[in-house]
């Protein structure tokens, strides 16, 4: 069963089955009330052959990816709670059904993770196929929002997770690694990266964290970002925003033991991208408490009165290597 | 000068200054703090070769109408005024700037008239360009939503404006007129449906006027959508929706009278589509005010129990003709 066998109106009413009730029947869609907390938005495009690929990620997975990076967008701005997504899908006549079905269930998958409902969208015949995702949420009760721009000189930098397992699953999918590469993985840490590229949690639980674990008495101000185009850009992007520049302590890297001893370890750690987790920068306080409130969250470095955006390691004085950090299309 | 000479990160610079300052500098966007007002959010994607092409419409002129459809649906759920849209933007590397240029100088010029902001967006290469936008809006502070099922039978139909222009516009670009017929048009008119086609208004302004139209003591229950896939399918959505047929007065249809006298205009009116005019189903008292309030608007007939979405012409009960409304793509 081919899109062009379905033609618009029962592809979008295939689609609808993906939403609320009556979702789908009028020509925009009504958010629900909220207790008056501030409405953040996000939109993200993915396309075939630049953001995704059949080799590397199934259809259902592909739904689960699109939406967890629109939320992790949401999670680095400070949101906690998720209203919905609406999606734009854009694909050629001849694509099977079973395989926008397996998007959308991926989309479903998680919403009902993290909360929300698919909201809305549209529809249309193209020469590629691509989702155009935006993600509605709100910032949490207690707290503002985040912002990259709000890094000061002393914070320390708190990371939520570890970092390169993404990079990692993408070159085991794309069997980029040699064969004796390979066989210093184990079983375990090979599944644990395919699920953290084709997987990916957002980090909206952090979030929470950071607002349970606010000193009393210290205002809101919390510099960040998400680590989607890498730890080392993410913390080049507050220290740029923030005109400060930061120190990374080498040996307290995000890394994964097993993967720090694979030559490209710490480049993936650094430059892989795709982790989807959350860099803050918050004062010493705040962060000791931080670190406390959020199991798996480790201090990376300090932001300093630098260049801004310039990244050092603690240990030796040494610049980082730059010019590998984030993707650029169009080339 | 083409995007793949600008990469990304400078796309995205230059796209930043079509936003307000700092708009772009974060993850997500925050949206304004309102007076409770209900949130409304649409997503449209427009693919070049099925929703638009050089040939018919230029870059700026794309721009507003892509913005307008957006807000034209925001209109259709009850909105007074927008917040703003996120744009996702794909396009080859070989696509020159002035192009991308001119489509978003086209999204401001529509947002300063209408109100809201570029609030954020995306960009990726791809083999084809596309617009997907997503726009947001508020309901009117004294009004409710306005839902397709919200029809009865003995509601006036009452319609914002004329229709058939957008798609004479079409037409004359495409030059897909005889000359003959070409010879019967005015100067006048033949400008009027080119900007018709190329700088839809989105009929915001007719919500407003609904809402003073209100007669004391009526509750707020009004079926309607606009007439973006044309008169006859609007006025059929509304009565599937509902649960209604309706008669429309084969008189009354609000159509150009130099359009009447072309062989295909009546056709155009009911089915030529991208009007983007409002159909509102509302109470006989209501409309009455309505159509006091709102000059350019007309009744065009009446919602009656028959079966739903059946539509019959007033003056000899003959149905209409159907299956030429809507589009479909994926065929």
């Amino acid at each position: 069963m081919l899109l062009s066998d379905l033609g618009e109106w029962e592809l979008l009413r295939r689609l609808a089955a993906f939403a609320p009730p009556g979702q789908f029947a009028d020509d925009a869609a009504l958010l629900s009330e909220t207790s008056g907390q501030q409405l953040v938005v996000n939109t993200d495009v993915l396309v075939e052959g630049v953001h995704f690929s059949d080799a590397t990620i199934p259809a259902r997975a592909l739904g689960w990816r699109a939406a967890a990076a629109n939320l992790s967008d949401l999670a680095a701005m400070g949101c906690t709670s998720v209203a919905g997504i609406t999606v734009a899908l854009v694909a050629p006549g001849h694509t099977p059904w079973p395989w926008v079905e397996g998007v959308y269930q991926g989309f479903q998958e998680a919403l009902q993770q993290y909360g929300g409902v698919l909201l809305g969208g549209d529809c249309s015949s193209g020469s590629q196929r691509l989702l155009s995702i935006t993600a509605l949420g709100h910032l949490g009760p207690a707290g503002g929002p985040i912002r990259r721009s709000d890094g000061r000189p002393g914070d320390w930098l708190v990371c939520s997770g570890p970092h390169g397992l993404s990079r990692l699953g993408l070159a085991l999918l794309l069997e980029e690694l040699q064969p004796s590469q390979r066989s210093q993985l184990s079983a375990e840490l090979e599944q644990r990266a395919i699920t953290a590229h084709q997987r990916p949690q957002p980090r909206l639980d952090a979030i929470a964290a950071l607002s349970r674990s606010q000193p009393a008495g210290l205002p809101w101000r919390v510099g960040g970002t998400d680590s989607s185009d890498g730890l080392a850009a993410a913390v080049a992007a507050i220290g740029v925003a923030s005109g400060c520049g930061a120190v990374l302590e080498r040996a307290a890297l995000p890394l994964d033991l097993e993967l720090a001893e694979l030559e490209q370890g710490e480049h993936w750690c650094l430059s892989g991208g795709e982790d989807f987790e959350l860099i803050l920068a918050v004062e010493p306080a705040w962060a000791e408490a931080l670190l406390q409130a959020l199991p798996g969250s480790s201090r990376i470095g300090t932001l300093v009165d630098a260049d801004p955006g310039a990244l050092r390691w603690q240990e030796n004085d040494q610049p980082l290597p730059t010019g590998s950090t984030g993707f650029c299309h169009f080339h």
